[in-house]
């Protein structure tokens, strides 16, 4: 069994919460990949250096400028201090982008209707597993920024969450997976105000009914699309938990029926 | 034959040049791998952001928030761009530094007598031959900035000469190696104003002469003792040349006698 763990900014934001996330993590047995998103550093970066961060519907726009700032932030500065912590924790982790040995092709998504710039979007079939493969059973626990690449020369900044997707679908061809998206919260909630309101099990059915009686909505609704799509592609579970219980199985589990 | 071929500043700070000389290495028939040092934009990054960067007999005092900066800028923009144009180009390279998997452990260096900061200096010994091997062996091109970690979860700013050296020598364990300086330069000069005053052949004898007589001076002395001592351990040739001569054979070949 693989487990690909994916955190975002929540975990990475504050570094004693970052280094627990990684003791936690270091401990699961057996083959694991993490994936990171980029927190609050990018942004800060960005306005140190005088250029303000423009969001569109909650999505970074990454021009010439920002991709820069994106790639200096994400494969550099997070992805080696997560090794670095990873390594002293005795976790043979290597960090890689989606450049890197061409893992992870992307595709400039179009200009229209908004144009985010240099922003790509993933083919889950053209991930190469096999290179994963071979780091796994050589002991390694690659770990993934969302930087990717169009294999003609240009970085394109991709959505982490669909990084940890397209990874954990690739990596199913050859070996059973667990995808878990660690959050700040215990699961989905029926509740957003009530953390003891986890929902233990979302499928494509009851998804529906949720959806429609408004208990799941905003921000979470891609976030459970993407994850009942990989349910749905070979992935054999799908997990959504608080980061500090993630070795515990608890929160929502996610399952096509 | 496995070539091991490092780049500095004066290669990476123009756009044009790193492109040329990036086709001119993926040209290179068989096992390859490349150090790239850091450039003008590190320091220009650190002026953007108010802080004013020290150097001490022309080496980077690396504060914490200078490896920061130097981590964000080698492993991030300067190691993916390579790696994306590389990949462009058919080669398929992978970025690393050396905390990644562990490559290259380092030691913090010594506060006495100058305080560089968070700086490294490698043993070649504790260089992870056998990681470079599967990856070599594998059709892979790593690509290592000079930042390396010190197990114990810290990142380290090393000089890229001496990771080339380190590589190449740990190389050499399992394969005939042939490490390659390149430089503005077409090789160690006995005019630094004649271009075509190239000395072709430095041993430990001769060198002692051409120090002596003050034709090799300044900060080629230490560039020359490392290739030298390089040359003393096992790797089969060690070549100082312009970048653009790489691939045919021209330059100061340095051997040990």
């Amino acid at each position: 069994m693989t487990d690909v763990v994916k955190i975002g900014g929540n975990v990475i934001n504050d570094p004693a919460v970052l280094s627990e996330f990684l003791k936690i993590f270091s401990g699961l047995p057996g083959k694991k990949v993490l994936v990171h998103g980029g927190g609050r550093e990018a942004s800060a970066l960005a306005r140190a250096m005088g250029i303000e961060p423009v969001m569109v519907s909650g999505r970074r726009v990454t021009d010439r400028n920002m991709l820069d700032i994106v790639t200096m932030v994400y494969s550099g500065l997070i992805n080696k201090r997560i090794v670095a912590r990873l390594q002293e924790l005795g976790c043979n982790a290597i960090g890689l982008s989606g450049a890197d040995a061409n893992t992870i092709p992307a595709v400039k998504r179009s200009p229209e209707p908004i144009d985010f710039g240099f922003v790509g979007d993933i083919n889950p079939e053209s991930v190469n597993s096999s290179f994963i493969e071979l780091l796994l059973t050589n002991g390694m626990t690659p770990v993934f920024s969302a930087i990717c690449h169009d294999a003609n020369g240009t970085l394109l900044n991709c959505n982490a969450d669909g990084v940890a997707a397209s990874l954990a679908r690739a990596i199913a061809s050859e070996d059973e997976v667990r995808l878990t998206y660690c959050f700040e919260m215990p699961g989905v909630l029926s509740d957003v105000n009530d953390p003891s309101s986890v929902i233990p099990l979302v499928t494509l059915s009851n998804f529906t009914e949720l959806k429609e009686k408004g208990i799941i909505a905003g921000g979470m609704l891609p976030k459970i699309e993407n994850a009942l799509a990989s349910a749905s592609s070979g992935v054999a579970e799908v997990r959504i938990c608080a980061w500090n219980n993630m070795a515990d199985g608890c929160g929502t589990i996610l399952r096509k029926e």
